[in-house]
């Protein structure tokens, strides 16, 4: 564990005390979003200490030119990143005169903040020194509001503690922003135009390249202890800034406070010419309902969002904060409302990794989606990924395949691939696999069949076809085999049959494969328009036949295990437990070549197979994996823990399942991999949640029925989750001694608890 | 062939007519060098079109950074990039006020260009148009001369055609240089002062962070019709620039001539406060001899290095010039008489590639340099890795070894690792191989045996040591196995137990050893001063004999060949023969993933390694190889054919010797890859020595016996070359009917001819 300052508290995220070396951290931690836009936790008032600031709109990207040392055919030329945005927050503080920034201090007590993860706001306060001798308190309270989504709101305090003081607000509004995370030194956005009046401020601004359009507003009120001070802003405007200053004395003890609203309309939703019209609706609207009214509304609509997805875990605090800060910031990055959206790996509270899709969310975030919300939120998923269908050909043309052969990209903001490693690029291609079996888990879940026809047939088609034309046949093993990849444990690359992939591509053939048939026989329209699009002809689905038949699966004989990858064994197997802790952890420590020759493995590779693929093995066969590889498993993946969460769970090794998943649910919180400055994991945080109710909770669909198989790890007295099930929405609460069931709903429900039916009908408490 | 512009001529290279489309091709194959500095063929007056200018010192290099995706531990900060220098060729024309400009004449005729291998010079001609209608006939020559290797010298006469011409010559020194090839945009270099008097002009220049302090300078004089004009030039000094203009008045078909002395002094000879003196030094030498007189020297001095190094062909005028195009090429590169320079793979003629220093001098050049200089050239390539071996085992450490393993950089310049892909720069360590290699082959050429008490043995132990740490025990092969690597044939990354790399790895182990042995007996006290030196344990030469004893090499009972790889026989096995030419050259044609995957090899691989150790092979193991590989080779590597062509001529397979012979030979003249424009493929020339005198001549050194099975390609009726063997010139001719053997030495030189002993006493003419 690297850090350990985040006070535990079942639902608040809280710093106490000030420290400059923590500032980064915490601006990473105490983020928030709204799914339309997001913030890092930068101070509103001037700081000239070390800061990463850093404010996002969610679908808004740069091409950043693609930088690599030696090119290689096929490698994108433009790299999607995800793009810093205007300042709304910053509000420049005098107080007699002089700047409020704590890195300029003489003093700060009393600092605190806290990210009031129930009701959806961040708070700050402190007590400060200015460099003159001058004493104040200070408290903010700031969020993006649910109810408005274009809108933040803060709240900023500030009161003399000794003396008379004149204060001097100006809010301000500054689009001269670059991002930390550029490979050129590109501007990336231009102003179109400024404008303002004498209450609001608006910057129209467009991307370059990409020339999205966004207007950047505010509007402010002054309060001396409540009450309003009527007051017309001294106007600055520079090139790229406006600022308003509102000046207020008051007297020792006396409440000097800012209400600010500001935030962001953009282009996804309006007309270009109607942005700043629709930003000075907006502000109205915002302005008139008020600093507290809009907070009330933001408590109601995120009790709405905990009463479905929360998970309560009784007798355990730093668990209970660890999983609800994961639910949290996944509800604030992805509401699931709009399908040209997705769930990027840093969400919106970092710019590293660019694009703002990868298989994470097939893999890891559709499960969490299915369950927590309404089935479309799901769906909208997998349509995001029909609308690049397109894109995925042409990409796979690129590589080589013909004839709609489909390959969806590494990394994605709009269809295109993103990433420039050739081992990743052009070798991970398992992520396809997911992409396909997201469309089965959908309908395995929701029992939704309708998006098969619909949509998903093609999808699976194209995916099939890739497939088919990847594999080559070896004639000195007889079989189709798999050259030249990379598996999900990225510590491999370039190797030969990784089982994973291997698996996972015969899988998706014979999906499509049965797809076809089950379209074909009951949604015939479908059917002769899916195949008078695609073309798939008598000769390619013989071929997919018999590549599913004869695909090849590395297998150790003397280990009775599938073997990773062909060259597997001639490693020298040291496990983990067995490596000098100094080595660790290794993508920090050992050059690229030693890792890859190394056993070690980055997150579930094999196991991941065992993981979609449960019902297609035994118990034995799991425990033989799981003992086979989990010993050389290093976890430096943030998508690692949570799926050998579940495993161990499964395998009755609550210990070390409880071990993975305080790992996974507090990866950013304890800073495991040494980097939440950067960002926080979003999509990882998604097997949090997996990790309890697939993990402990045992929860699993098979053959359209719901199953539990309740376990609860000793550092806990009980836990408790709601799932949604194809429309109703079941409690289960489980204890030390036993499990209860509870439906909302108008249907009974038949599920599977221990492998024994139960009945479980609408609001009666069942206990099993 | 993609191009085939060249005239054939047996000793020069001759374009002839005027096309701007060529430009930058013939700037690369018209270079001039003298291994002090190069220049690429770039015009002396103004040039509007597209050009590519380079000027090249040796030994002067930038440290580019470093530019990648993805950042990997142990990649190297920086890159050592060839610089760009001033300019120092540049005279700037004007006639009758306009300028001259190949690219805005109005016509342009009897353009012509030669580049005179036997003398060493470069000239060009043509009658030119102006704009405005005057008509000049231009004639240039110029060279880098080998007497004073600091001077270029350049004689420009512009004769009016039919109108009296006023005649502006500018001569001029230009410091504002950057490079086409720089990852940033950086500047290089910097002024230190500029200074001149009523004749000469200095630019003193130092480049940033590398520090390398230059001189570049110039004096030249104006004739008409070979009478001096005595005249001062009126100067014009702008900032990074001296121009000094010379007037001239000329009647038609008189002949307004300037020669311009210039050229660079650097700090790798002098102090760099004394760059200025040594420079007017310089000029004083050089234009007291004049134009004429140094050009006679320059004759003179091409004369000697041909005497030993010429090889003629009868017969066939492209094979010949093919011939002595990279002989030519090889010396303006690299004379051998400074152990701080080497063999960069583009020479003196682009910038592509950064690093001077590759593992092509080892494998490729030193032979060359042994047969045809003194052995001291030979020996000083190898002291520049002697003096290296504390970066390698530094450079080693990066990578996780110890205990002074040794591993030499990919590319270099100062013994630092340049190059960052990492399946190159990590795991193509077969490099080590060829410098251990070299040291055996620098002994038995040349029977010197004291570079290995001296410098060798430390260095061989330096590399041992690697090879023993890198490979692991593998409990299923019982075996031990080198995972992860790139072999000789870049197009398959990260293998296992890639044949040629676990052969000469244990080869380097193998003749550590056995060196260890001699030296103990025979020099004991370096022996002494080496082991204290490296502290070789006995536990590490224990395992290191474990290691040679149970080395694990791939190999097929079915087609009973080694494999290249583990993984080879898995591969969609389709030759070269049957892969459609619209695929190629694969590597301009698919993704990198693809390439991979396929069967198809760049250059010798596992031939390769027969060619290195072709006497621990038979004859029909290497038909069987050969045959095995060389279908699947796509030679898309400058040094595959000639490797190709030496094995073809021993098979007896002369038409496939021939065509691969000269494949290597007019590589660039013919621009076979398509990119002459970059400049010229300077270490793969040597390759095309190896093709006639090891390949066609047979030549072998084994059992310290100097042998030949000379054949001949039916093209030819005659070839000759001369070797230095261990101090003695022995000339072999070889004509269709027999075998000329001549000696120039003092003793008589026992070889075997065909297998039969032969002695040939001095200066005696021996027929076979």
């Amino acid at each position: 564990m690297n850090q350990n300052y985040i006070i535990p508290n079942e639902w608040s995220i809280v710093e106490e005390g000030f420290d400059t070396t923590k500032v980064k951290s915490s601006e990473s931690l105490f983020s928030i979003g709204n799914g339309a836009m997001g913030q890092r936790a930068n101070f509103e008032e001037d700081y000239s200490g070390d800061t990463f600031q850093g404010s996002y709109i969610a679908g808004v990207y740069y091409p950043d030119k693609t930088r690599v040392g030696w090119w290689k055919n096929g490698y994108p030329e433009y790299f999607a990143k995800v793009l810093n945005a205007p300042n709304w927050i910053g509000i420049h503080i005098t107080i007699n005169g002089e700047t409020l920034d704590l890195a300029t201090c003489k003093k700060v007590t009393n600092f605190r903040r806290e990210l009031n993860m129930k009701e959806g706001w961040l708070a700050r306060s402190f007590q400060a020194t200015l460099p003159t001798g001058m004493e104040v308190k200070v408290n903010t309270k700031r969020f993006l509001s649910l109810e408005l989504e274009e809108v933040g709101a803060i709240e900023y305090t500030v009161t003399p503690v000794n003396e008379y003081a004149t204060i001097e607000f100006s809010p301000y509004l500054d689009v001269a922003i670059i991002n930390e995370d550029s490979n050129w030194d590109d501007k990336f956005w231009e102003i179109v135009s400024t404008s303002f009046d004498e209450k609001q401020a608006f910057i129209h601004t467009h991307t370059l390249k990409t020339e999205f359009h966004v207007c950047t507003f505010m509007e402010s009120k002054v309060f001396i202890d409540s009450q309003k001070v009527y007051q017309v802003p001294v106007k600055k405007i520079s090139n790229s800034k406006i600022a308003f200053t509102y000046k207020v004395e008051v007297a020792p003890t006396e409440k000097a406070t800012l209400h600010k609203f500001a935030g962001y309309t953009a282009d996804r939703n309006y007309r270009k010419e109607e942005l700043v019209i629709a930003a000075q609706k907006t502000l109205e609207k915002a302005v008139n309902m008020g600093f507290n009214d809009l907070l009330e509304l933001q408590k109601q609509a995120w009790l709405k969002i905990w009463n479905m997805a929360d998970i309560i875990i009784e007798g355990d605090v730093k668990a209970q904060q660890g999983i609800r800060f994961n639910i949290f910031q996944l509800n604030q990055t992805y509401l699931g409302t709009d399908p040209q959206l997705n769930i990027g790996p840093k969400g919106f509270t970092g710019e590293k990794y660019g694009g703002s899709t990868y298989w994470d969310t097939e893999a890891y975030c559709i499960p969490f989606y299915m369950a927590t919300k309404d089935q479309q939120v799901a769906r909208n998923l997998l349509e995001y990924r029909y609308h690049h269908l397109d894109k995925a050909i042409e990409n796979a043309e690129k590589l080589g395949f013909k004839n709609g052969a489909a390959l969806y990209p590494m990394v994605t903001m709009n269809g295109e691939e993103c990433h420039n490693e050739w081992e990743i690029t052009f070798e991970e291609i398992h992520r396809n696999g997911a992409i396909s079996f997201a469309i089965y888990n959908y309908y395995r879940y929701t029992g939704d069949y309708s998006y098969i026809p619909e949509k998903g047939l093609e999808v699976l088609i194209g995916i099939a076809r890739f497939w088919q034309q990847r594999v080559n046949f070896s004639t000195a093993k007889n079989k189709y085999v798999i050259l030249g990849v990379t598996g999900p444990n990225e510590y491999e690359n370039n190797v030969n049959n990784n089982w994973y992939t291997n698996y996972i591509a015969k899988w998706c053939i014979e999906y499509a494969l049965e797809s076809i048939e089950k379209v074909k026989t009951e949604y015939a329209s479908d059917y002769e328009r899916i195949m008078a699009k695609t073309n798939l002809s008598e000769a390619e689905m013989l071929h997919m036949k018999d590549v599913v038949k004869n695909m090849y699966f590395p297998f150790s004989e003397k280990h009775q295990v599938y073997l990773q990858q062909d060259g597997f064994l001639d490693k020298e197997l040291i496990t983990v437990a067995d490596l000098d802790v100094s080595q660790r952890p290794i993508n920090q420590k050992w050059s690229w070549d030693r890792i890859l020759r190394s056993p070690y493995i980055k997150q579930a590779d094999v196991l991941q197979g065992f993981y979609f693929f449960e019902d297609h093995f035994t118990d034995e066969e799991l425990e033989r994996h799981f003992d086979f590889y989990e010993p050389f498993t290093v976890h430096e993946s943030s998508l690692s823990p949570c799926v050998h969460s579940v495993q161990a769970a499964k395998l009755n090794r609550m210990e070390q399942a409880y071990t993975f998943y305080l790992r996974t649910s507090r990866l950013d919180l304890d800073d495991y991999n040494k980097e939440v400055e950067e960002g926080l994991h979003i999509t990882s945080m998604a097997g949090t949640w997996m990790s309890i109710v697939e993990g402990f909770g045992g929860m699993r669909v098979e053959d359209n029925i719901l199953s539990f198989e309740p376990k609860i790890p000793k550092q806990w007295q009980g836990y408790s989750f709601k799932v949604n099930f194809r429309g109703q929405i079941l409690k289960v609460s489980v204890d030390q001694y036993d499990t209860k069931f509870e439906l909302e709903g108008s249907k009974e429900l038949e599920i599977l608890v221990n492998n024994k039916t139960v009945i479980v009908s609408p609001n009666n408490l069942i206990t099993v």
